[in-house]
């Protein structure tokens, strides 16, 4: 063991050899000798680690985690002490699968204290695993989930250290007008309301309150409380979002930074610009969303892939 | 009594002379000095006519009704037996106000058997007053009421003998599609619905499935469900309604005939082209309803009274 | 008029000369000459009476009420003050229909003071029309209508002077048990309940507690609230009813007497025997009404005509 | 006809002669021999007034009013046209009851037109039924009455031209205060209120918030919300009323001024000085009213009677 | 450790020797003295398994799980990784239980990765513990819970490969008709439907829709939407279930195939005969569920234990 | 490892010296240098400790837990297996904060197999924290959690052995009257009830059924129905609790007795005397609790400690 570049407690068994630079593995802690780890990992105690596993860089993995086969953890991925993966939905003794579904820990994703992974599931790039979550299906980028079975409650922060994105917070007075948010280009805009005995009424005058051409408009509805919608940007379109009826709330990412704002209002909209990544979710059951697009449909417009997404701002120097 | 033009029964007064050709006054009845009746009247016994009165041609009164001071009756009102009028909300004994307020029913209207009509109001032109009925607030042109306090539960067709508008009937399987109704110009349009498991979706392409360019929207909702809105016609402007949460009526009438739509689903729009007669009425109380415009807001694009409506219609030679 | 049977007021007119015996026609009221009016009526002050109408035996008609074409009152009817009569549904002035619609007043019924009766309705044997009720359907015999619109909220006793019928009164703290009414041979039963953590249990032998064989069951739900069902007899078969869930009103009827039973709980049942007439109402929105019965379905073994019913229980002696 | 001191026109027929001077009698209206009637009444066309029936000074019966054996019409009473009395709750045909219901309308009542009263009932001083509203049971003094049924719906000021009562306007912002209201020493306390993520809470310090001693409370629910509960004065105690769940409207009336307020935040309260005139009603249907009061229950300290409590405030000189 | 056969990793303590042929111990894994293990076993790393604990042939445990005493594993079963039993319901540090209560893992059950399993539980045979699951309860044979606190979603196949029961489905425009399910004997009935303005009546006649005589019906009703109930099979009674109120579902088991009807209609029944396993769960809060039965109630009737069932079946050689 | 007081079994690791006598660490254990270990303490398998954390006296460590930097365990705490601690909210690999929140358990407290504690956190003293419960806040003294998130379902009893707080259960059919509890001097109420068509009266005279003198009232409401409140104890004041909407769950404890009683009726309430420590929780969401108070408000009247509380007590000799 001398001639290793990486540490293996006196205590621990390592019987893999590809293991990188600067990784150390911790007493008590087991590695199969096929599982494939990166450079400057922590190993744990307690820790068991198969064969067809594969590890990347500067991953922790806390005490008391197994990493069964089919489990690929990306770079920078944190496992929290007794969280626990799996790789049978319907286990029974001495049953085996042909294959194991493969349960993927993008880039930079954490998975909280005595959670629970099910099989065949992908934590996207930079999502939060609250303690204790039982995760029961795939979690989108960024997305910070809790609960059994888990829920989407919030989406962190672009930053360093990443953190919940932060609420937009409209004062309660506000006139009609438009509001920047920290997002590059997105604004939140109070509509004209006009109540009187005989009900309500708001208007958006093209061109004066709607800052484009309008070529389509979408409405949403009857959407699960607990579903996700959005996920995706646009090359050119624009859109502007209002939900005319119930609440939802929207997240709008330039790549940089990211913010959530409560839509509960019928004169209460919010425009997303072309390259904005943004995301619906926390629908109330009754909730209406109407969207105005610039474009007519073009599913060549939509950028569905949050790395492409992130490659794309770089690319235009934004 | 032998030279008049009008006929009074020997066992009726009639104190007036002001009263047209062939009208006819029968037993018990009584019309003060004052009153001024058109032609071709027939008031029925027991009928009490004050002197601050004047009523119209071809008039009918059934037994047992008052018409007292500040009632004014149009051409070709009907007014049920028993059917009472007032002339002061808050009556007291010896108390009199200096003036009465003025109650007016309007061409062509009917008050059903024993209804009764409060105050100031006026009952518009083809209106039906059902029997029964406790009038509180005026009634629009060619509605319906009933109950007490009376409601419209429908518009009166503009054929002769006066029925209720038809009401459009949607076939459950319809596929997206423009329908004609029986109004000049204005069409039923169902709009592409896509529903999965993550909840609705439904799409309007400017162009498309929207038959003119949007520049301008506005949003109506918390109506109280008695409330009746629109009541206009536009010179120039085309709208689009879509009911997208809830369900509201719209009444579609273009001079000759008219004819009721529920809308009732988000991918369910009506489109309403110039010089249409547009009523909203039988608002649920979570109905939102989206209506698209061609025009920036225009005051003098409004047609808000009924009868100029008919005569620039006839104008128009359509 | 000195050699006529029936009296007139010195200030009412009587232009019809088919007038029975001991008929009275007071002052103001107006009789036109193709009336037929039957014995010892009563037509009071200011009421008038059409041509194409026919009044039975001892009915009374107060004051300021008019009788229109094609109104029947049959015998003992009686009508209250400036209650009103109608004969178009949408009358329009100088509009006069081919042919009126019938109403039928049958033998023994009152209309309450200043009701309103639309065209068309018959209103049954001994029914009762609240003061200030509007009428928009037809009333089953015995049944009382209050209301705008009327609903039914009773059914009159079978005495001589009709009141409500008496409701069945069931003691809070009856022990399961068969409990009798005051209607020949129908029980009242109080069954079996069982409640323990996981719920409730109801239970019911045959033979034990329901008094007959079952041949058939059937469950009456969804029915709005307004509604009445029932209204008939069987000539065999029994009838056992338990509302399992919300809430109905039982009339049953033996002839003689009335009573009306609430069924709101799964373990409350009630034992209609054959030859008993027997009406549904009140029904909750949410009540789902079982009926166990001793017979397959037979229309034979239906009564739906009260008279009928009335003539084979007098035939049979009981 | 000469020589009384009241008219009859000459085709009215008035067949009593203890009529008071000044008093009129119209056309085709008829008056029993037996009927009293004070001065200076009106009795318009088609009226019919029966033998058992008192009417005192001043009081107008418009056309088309029948007044029926046991009705009494006090002082100043209003009747509108076509109103009509009743005075069998289960009319038959030749049916007679041998003593009729007493109707009585006590002084300053008005009835409004084509309104239906049932028999038996009292309408109490300077109360106002609305036009065709269907009375059903007895309105308490200066009650405002509408609909089928009949409900309250608000209380007559005490001014000479009866309007309805002022509705106390409480400011939105107001702080933890004492407010005055225009009732003599009828005050509206907004108490203490605490919120936090825990909940809220509301204080009343005895002496502090409450002005006296408490000797005893008193909760009331389940009110149907069509129930008016009050209705009386006390003499020497105190009451605070607070709704500490739902809504409830309260009229405070010291015999001069009369207010309403609206109680509906548990930190609401109105105190209610001896010798106020108090009354609920408008409760929701989960409305439960908290009333805090200065003595041990005491009959004797009730006032249930509103024209004695009207002279024992004229002889405190108040 | 030579002449042992089975397996200890040298990392691994085994205490005990009484361990059956072919079991494995691996690294880190204790094994205390008085532990009895069967034959084939897995005891994956980082397991302990203490001394009053019987662990039957074929099971496997997977990393992190402690087995302690008091708990009992079958044949066949399989522990998720870092599952959790406890032996001590209110455990407090140096307070010690005189007897442990006893947790039963039945044959062929699965305990999902990361569970908890309360003290004194008994997990039924082949019955499916969801990961993440919190089991409070004892869970019936092939169940399958999830959740915290765990509840039935399902039952698990008879097959080799347990997977969830079948769900019957039924085709919307199926016509009244009785139709096979997959279970031997059970048969669906959709049962007469006539639905009109008055409502809807559903009908069964006995020995025509309900193939057996009816000596005795219950219902079902007031059930927490958790509970599960049935769970038994009858020797010799027939039973029809309706749900006819709200919603049910009926697990039926005839040893072989299990299938699961969702009863939510009052004309949809569901036929068990004899020697049928049935379960009723997933109650709507307003469920009121009817059964009829062919035998009058005997507690002898009825086989409360799936084993026993089993066997019976196989007896008769079905 | 001879001259050591504590035990360190052979494949155990134990790198710290601060441990106390009796203390004993157990296989596959590892306690790092810095962690400080009081006396008899029981570290078990698979456990890992920490440098920065300090552990008292008698505290046992389950198998599979790790006790992190900043976790602090007060003398005779329970760690059941596999529960896991945390300290960093929002965790990401290799970014570690410049000082960890500290976790605190008090004295006597038992965290449950397999539970979750987020950062931060202090557990009461004699709490009890379920199996597999996700702790997201703290946990009040003798509080019992359950659930994810967990919510407190009850408090343990007093005694040695600690139970849950039996549950005061109020007889159906009782009079009015006063009962007594277990806990000292403290009484539950039935008031007096009045119910008439008009709905419900309740009362209580001060000085009969109210024990002392009010000198303040309030009310709570609007509580979410997982708080709870109170939590403390008056040196002087007596308070009496009623529920006059909704439900509410009130424990009294005397420090040796402790009792629960659920207050939901508009009739019924508890008496607490001065140095009883009071809670109230599970909150109906229409919960609305009136509470009478012998004393104005002092804040040096309350005591919010309960180890303060239990010395007081101690002090007073009762």
């Amino acid at each position: 063991m001398s001639n290793k570049d990486f540490f293996v407690h006196p205590q621990g068994i390592c019987e893999s050899v590809t293991v990188g630079k600067g990784t150390k593995v911790w007493a008590f802690a087991h590695v199969l000798p096929g599982a494939v780890l990166g450079e400057e990992c922590n190993i744990c105690d307690n820790v068991f680690i198969e064969n067809k596993v594969t590890i990347g860089n500067r991953v922790t993995i806390k005490c008391g985690v197994q990493v069964w086969d089919g489990v690929v953890l990306e770079d920078d991925v944190f496992v929290g002490p007794n969280a626990t993966f799996t790789n049978d939905l319907f286990p029974r003794s001495k049953v085996h699968l042909g294959e194991y579904p493969q349960t993927r820990i993008c880039s930079g994703a954490s998975i909280g204290a005595n959670a629970t992974i099910l099989p065949g599931i992908t934590i996207g790039r930079n999502a939060m695993v609250g303690a204790g979550a039982v995760v029961t299906r795939s979690v989108p980028p960024n997305a910070v989930v809790v609960g059994n079975p888990a829920r989407i409650t919030g989406y962190a922060d672009a930053g360093e250290k990443q953190k919940a994105a932060t609420l937009f917070d409209l004062k309660k007075d506000e006139k009609p007008s438009v509001i920047n948010t920290e997002v590059t280009g997105v604004t939140v805009h109070r509509l004209p309301l006009v109540t009187d005995l005989r009900g309500s009424l708001s208007v958006g005058e093209i061109g004066q309150h709607i800052p484009f051409d309008v070529q389509r408009y979408f409405l949403v509805f009857d959407v699960p409380s607990a579903e996700t919608r959005g996920e995706h940007a646009h090359r050119e379109c624009h859109q502007f979002l209002i939900c005319v009826a119930g609440k939802v709330a929207v997240v709008a990412d330039d790549g940089k930074h990211r913010q959530e704002v409560i839509l509960d209002k019928p004169n209460l909209g919010i425009h997303l610009p072309p390259m904005t990544w943004g995301i619906q979710y926390k629908y109330s059951t009754d909730a209406v969303l109407l969207v105005l697009a610039s474009h007519h449909y073009s599913s060549a417009d939509y950028i569905r892939n949050y790395d492409e997404f992130l490659q794309l701002i770089k690319q235009q120097g934004t």
